[in-house]
């Protein structure tokens, strides 16, 4: 049940009638546990939303009650009047809610540039409160979603008993509006806000934050996570880390096999490395390349775009040695010791998942990046839509 | 006449057999003059031919008299046969000229990962020398072609009389097989090679290295430079600088014009920058974007996805207030100060080429950047490209 699915939540998802398609659009999750520990993580775009900003304020003390979602429009680019709107959201949510304005997190996706239609917004939130319910992470899961094909929730219990459950929207990173990731985790296990945060940065790190469809940055991306402490078990640190980062594991790749327009799920694993961050910049380099992306969508295993985009990181960066590169594509070693290895009809590019491995034979560290294909579709998708 | 414009050049373009097309594969340019100073900017990828190697090394002294290219194949990830085979091409071109071995620079392009036919290559270099000529310019400019549609060559005549000629090959930076430009530019003028070197450095750096149609970096680009001194005027850095730049930059507009697929060419200026520096990180966090690129193919003024990338940048490369932004497209603008500006109607999207000018309103600096759009085309090009 998303994330009402650890014990302590309720949440709702409504129709306020900010989407042309009518469909749902607005979703409120709350925490009524004895606990508020609360954390986010939020886009690095210096050009972001107001509620990136309301966000960041109002989850400094480590405590917040409630997350709010719109999607349909991201109120990003529409100044101070935007800045005010989003403010009055989270006010009207917490005055219908009960708590002080300061206990609310917003979250907000869609187009971009447009001011928001507050009078349905604001008329929204108090049908979505009326509405809360110990069952209403699914429909929650529906309200967030934009370009999105399915919703993506996931549900999970730690070894020692307690419990999370989650909600993510974004189709890849391929939204053509920009706004593309939005998340909510949720957990019943009593944690200091302080782990809670760590547990959730280093988690997003290693998952969403290596998910590169595209390269684009969002002006409204944000992971939001509450502790409700309602299981009355305590999670530690390391503990948090662990399940929090499989939760979101499972969420970034559902974004992915949702990637608009995609015809391949692509998992770089970059390993050999002198450290993670040069594993990291490697798989980035090679997700990165449109020849790349091409090549696997024509199912063509082009080891050469592959190791070309290898060479483009500097030596300070990732250290290697261009004549030790290996390269193995859908478990066939196509490049060894950078040169050709087999005949690359020898691949089978078929399967929607394509894995590649290179191997920088230069240290023991790994990363996997994960990235699409680059379709017709896709350019079809972000050609056609009308701003 | 492209290379053989200014006085002391010979050139020659001749059928070596390399491409499957039978079209000409194999150029050679030859200094004639008194003086034989040489430059050359090659590709800063680690993964790189050998003919990269060999020419930095055979250029280091600043002299040279000879640059021989192959299209065809580009002898890159092929090992130490590979370089065996460059080195072979380089001191069979410098017997049959008479030359010393280290007198000939050597570029190779076409097809990675596979060993050139090195008894055509050499049976062509003696029919290439048997052809030199003072008119043999535009054969070198189309031997040089891959999947070029058009040739590019430029001729030009300095303020005080002494003569640039210049000839590229590239089809924008989405050549398939990444071996994507090579470029020969020559002079009549007599300067010092360490003056060459400098303005041949500043010349590509502001042309060529602004050409990021999709950020892919080849194996094999070269950009060689040669001055025979024999219209017996001296140049000065200073103005070796201009006129090489000049004819850079036509080259490079040339690249972008031949784009393979693309429908728009695109020049993202970035203007009211704390430096060059800022406006060229800018610049590429534009052309880079996919999501930008396929609205213009769209004809779809998003100025949206232009600022969300402008806010990716970090504000220690490029210092700006993200509410200070102003966009203008077509010159129409779209957005000032961070909101919306015009109806995106009013932007005309219909010409080939497309005007992007981004104000960061943070200094005096700017930089022009150029891409392509992101279309079909492109991906069916790069896709269906067998390896």
């Amino acid at each position: 049940m998303s994330v009402t699915f650890p014990a302590g939540f309720q949440a709702a998802g409504v129709t306020a009638g900010l989407r042309a398609s009518g469909k749902p659009d607005l979703a409120l999750v709350v925490n009524t546990g004895p606990l508020a520990a609360a954390a986010a993580v939020t886009t690095a775009n210096r050009v972001h939303a107001a509620a990136v900003d309301l966000t960041r304020a109002n989850v400094a003390d480590g405590a917040a009650r409630a997350v709010v979602i719109n999607s349909g429009n991201a109120n990003a680019c529409t100044g101070p009047q935007g800045a005010r709107d989003a403010a009055d959201f989270a006010a009207t949510t917490a005055r219908a809610l009960g708590l002080p304005a300061g206990e609310v997190l917003v979250g907000q996706t869609g187009v971009i540039g447009h001011l928001v239609d507050m009078p349905k917004l604001l008329a929204g939130v108090e049908v979505a409160v009326a509405q809360l319910s110990e069952k209403g992470g699914p429909a929650a899961a529906q309200a967030i979603l934009t370009t999105d094909t399915v919703d993506k929730q996931v549900e999970l219990t730690a070894p020692a008993g307690w419990r999370v459950g989650g909600m993510a929207k974004g189709a890849g990173m391929l939204a053509p509006a920009l706004a593309t990731m939005l998340c909510v985790i949720t957990t019943d296990a009593a944690c200091e806000p302080a782990d809670l945060d760590a547990a959730l940065k280093s988690a997003v790190a290693r998952t969403f934050n290596r998910l590169d469809s595209d390269g684009c940055m969002s002006t409204n991306d944000t992971v939001f996570a509450l502790a409700s402490g309602a299981c009355g078990l305590i999670a530690s640190r390391e503990e948090l880390t662990e399940v929090l980062t499989e939760a979101c594991r499972r969420l970034a790749l559902g974004l992915l096999a949702d990637a608009e327009g995609a015809n391949h799920d692509v998992a770089v694993t970059v390993r050999g490395a002198s450290s993670v961050a040069a594993a990291e910049a490697v798989g980035r380099a090679v997700t990165r390349s449109n020849l790349v992306k091409t090549a696997i969508f024509g199912n063509d295993p082009n080891w050469g775009r592959i190791v070309a985009q290898v060479g483009t990181v500097p030596a300070q960066v990732a250290p290697f040695d261009p004549a030790d590169l290996e390269v193995i594509i859908n478990g066939k070693t196509v490049c060894e010791g950078g040169l050709p290895a087999c005949d690359p009809s020898e691949v089978d590019m078929s399967p929607r998942q394509c894995e590649i491995v290179i191997d920088l034979h230069a240290g023991k560290e790994e990363a996997t990046v994960w990235t699409n294909d680059l379709t017709h579709a896709y350019v079809h998708i972000n050609s056609a839509y009308t701003t």
